[in-house]
C-alpha cells in the first residue's frame, strides 16, 4: 500500500482572482471600495508589538465583546473564526454530523458542496427556480440539515425573515444554517431567531460591509448550546485560532458603528445607480441587496463581456456553469470605478456584433 | 431525532493558562521570554492599513518565500498555517485518512490524541521508556501513519535525525510527521530528509524561537506531492487561511536571521545556567534541548510545587496524569525570571517538610 492511499482527495474551492497589478479595476471578489474604519488603523498604531511574544486570548474576548456590544447578543451566543469561511467550514464539520443529506440550493456560494465533500458529508442541491428564488418547503424535514445563504450569492436574492424562520420550523431535528455574509447592504439578519430556535446559527463575515476581508475575521449567532459545540470543535482544532491583531483591529472596527453604517450605504446608493446604468445597456438581474449585482445582458453571452472587459483591465467574476453562465456578478465598486465600467460595457454593446 | 444528535461531540485540548496579570512570572506556556524581532514591529507600522479591504494573498506568497529564503527548501515544498496547530490539525485530517491505526507516544504533545478523536482516526499511544525516551522500532510499519515530536514535549528530550530517518525508512506505505516545534534550541531539523523520503512531513513554528506566539505562524517542510495535497485540503476548507497582517509580520520575521540566532542562543544558555540550579535544590530531568525543562523533585510531589508557585505568583505547568504528575515543565525565562524561581524553589523546598 502506497502512503499516497492514507491521503484524503478533495476538490479545492477555486476562489477569485487576486490580481497584484493595481490599475486593474477589480469588482470580482466582492471587497468593499473603501477602506477599513480608521479605528483599525489607529488600533494598529497602538498594537503593543511584543504582545506578539505571548499567546493570544484563545477565546478572543475582547472581540466577541465588541461584537456583543453592536448586536446586543451576549457574547457566550457568538463564535469568531478566521473569516466566514472558517466558521462555515467548522460548523459543517460540527453540525451536519449525522449522516443524512444536507440539503443547499443548486446555484449558491460555491463552497458549501467543497465543505460537505471535503468533511464526506452527503448532500442535495435544490433547484432554484427561474427567477432564482429559493422555496421554503423545499427544505422541510431535512434529513441532514439545511444551509440558505440569504441574500442569496452569486445572485443578490433576498428572502425574509419568515422565510428564514418557516425554514427552521420545519427542520427541529437538524441544524439549519443561514449564510449572512451579504445582509447588511438592504436585508434583514435572521438573529433575532435564535433566540427562539435552539438549532438555528447565522452567520456573519467583516470581509464584506466593515472592509476587512484581509484581516479575515467571520462570526456566528446562536444558542448557547449549539456555539459551546462550535468552540469545543475549535478548541479541539487549534486552541488559538486568531492571533492578537485580527482581535484587537477587528474589536476596533465594531466599535467604530457610524463608518460602518456610512459605507453600507454609499454602497447601496452606488449600487441603486448601476442598476439604472445596467438596465440601460441591455442587461437584466433579479433585484440585488448586496454588493454585487448578477447581470445577464439581451444579447451577449457573458463569456465574451467577461473577456472583454478583462481585456480593458476590468475583472469581473464569471462562472463557465449551467444556468449561470450568461450571467456576471459585478461588485459594485465607488462611483467612478463603476462609471469607468459602464464606458468600457457602453463600447462592448455597441461595438460587439 | 433532535439537531444534537447530528452533532459532532469531542473534548477540546486545555491549553495552558494565560493569566492577563502582567506581573505574574508566566513559565507555563513556553513562550519565548524576548520579543518579535524589531524588524517586525517595522513592517506593522510600515503595513498599508488600506490593504485590509482586499482578500489577502491566497497561497501567503510572501511569507512561504521568506521561508523558503531562511531555510534554502523550493516555496512549493513548504505549507504555512494558523500556527503549528493549525498545520498539523489539517494534517491529522489530510494524511491520516487510511483507516489504520496512527501511532504516537503515550507521553508528548497532548493535543494528538484530540486531533484524531476530533478526526475520528484510530491511533495507540505507545509507552516512553522509564527515562522517556523513545525507541524507534516500536514505530515500524505503523497501520495508519505515525506522528513524533523531536525534540519530545513536555519532556524536552531529543532524538537524532538519523532516529528519525530510522522510522521514515521503516514506513514507506504511510506519512510520518515530525513536531519539531522545539527543534531550535539544540536540535538537528530532519528537514533534509524531505528531499529523500516522499512521505514525511516536517512541522516547526514562529511561536517559540521566532517569539510569535501571538500572530499564530505555522509551516510544514515536504515533498511537492505531500504539500499538493495539504493545500487542497486546505484550499477546500478556508481559502485565505493566513491574514495581511500575518504575512506580512511573519515574513519580516524570517528576514532578521541574527536576531533568531541571538534569541535561541540567549534561551539555551539560560537554560543551561538553569539545568545546574534545579540539580542544586535536588530536581533531577532528562536532558533539555527545548526551551523548556521537564523537572521532578527528589522529595516533593508536583502538585505541590505548583501550587506554591502559583501562590507565589509564578505559573509553571503541570499534568496531575500517570507517569508525569511529579513533573513540572518550566519554560526558560529571562535571567532574572529564573532567578526569582530559584529563589522560590529553595524557599519551597527549604520549608516544605
Amino acid at each position: 500500500m502506497s502512503w499516497e492511499e492514507h491521503v484524503r482527495r478533495v476538490d479545492p474551492y477555486i476562489p477569485g482572482e487576486q490580481p497584484k497589478d493595481k490599475d486593474i479595476i477589480k469588482l470580482n471578489t466582492n471587497e468593499c471600495p473603501y477602506p477599513p474604519s480608521p479605528a483599525v488603523l489607529e488600533a494598529q498604531k497602538a498594537y503593543p508589538y511584543e504582545a506578539g511574544r505571548l499567546y493570544p486570548d484563545t477565546e478572543a474576548t475582547e472581540l466577541a465583546e465588541s461584537i456583543a456590544g453592536f448586536y446586543h447578543v451576549p457574547a457566550d451566543q457568538i463564535f469568531v473564526g478566521v473569516g466566514s469561511d472558517d466558521v462555515l467550514s467548522l460548523a459543517f464539520l460540527t453540525l451536519f454530523n449525522g449522516g443524512g443529506e444536507v440539503l443547499f440550493p443548486d446555484i449558491t456560494y460555491s463552497f458549501y458542496d467543497v465543505w460537505a465533500s471535503l468533511y464526506r458529508i452527503p448532500y442535495r442541491q435544490i433547484p432554484v427556480d427561474d427567477d432564482f428564488r429559493i422555496h421554503a418547503r423545499d427544505y422541510y424535514d431535512a434529513p441532514g440539515g439545511v444551509i440558505i445563504a440569504n441574500p442569496n450569492a452569486p445572485t443578490g436574492v433576498l428572502e425574509s425573515v419568515d422565510f428564514v424562520e418557516d425554514i427552521v420550523k420545519h427542520n427541529p431535528g437538524t441544524v439549519v444554517i443561514v449564510d449572512e455574509a451579504y445582509i447588511d447592504f438592504g436585508g434583514t439578519s435572521a438573529l433575532p431567531l435564535i433566540d427562539r430556535y435552539e438549532n438555528l446559527l447565522v452567520v456573519q463575515t467583516c470581509s464584506k460591509s466593515r472592509s476587512l476581508a484581509g484581516m479575515r475575521i467571520g462570526f456566528a449567532f446562536g444558542s448557547k448550546n449549539i456555539i459551546r459545540y462550535l468552540k469545543d470543535a475549535r478548541f479541539a482544532s487549534n486552541s488559538y485560532p486568531m492571533n492578537g491583531m485580527q482581535i484587537s483591529l477587528g474589536a476596533a472596527s465594531f466599535r467604530d458603528a457610524a463608518y460602518f453604517h456610512e459605507i453600507c450605504g454609499r454602497v447601496v446608493q452606488t449600487r441603486e445607480r448601476s442598476k439604472e446604468a445596467l438596465r440601460g445597456l441591455g442587461f437584466s438581474f433579479p433585484d440585488s441587496k448586496t454588493n454585487f449585482i448578477f447581470a445577464k445582458h439581451e444579447r451577449l453571452t457573458g463569456r465574451e463581456i467577461y473577456e472583454q472587459l478583462r481585456n480593458r483591465r476590468i475583472y469581473v467574476r464569471h462562472w463557465q456553469k449551467p444556468r449561470i453562465e450568461d450571467h456576471l456578478r459585478i461588485t459594485i465598486g465607488t462611483d467612478d470605478q463603476m462609471d469607468t465600467l459602464f464606458s468600457a460595457l457602453r463600447e462592448i454593446v455597441e461595438t460587439t456584433a
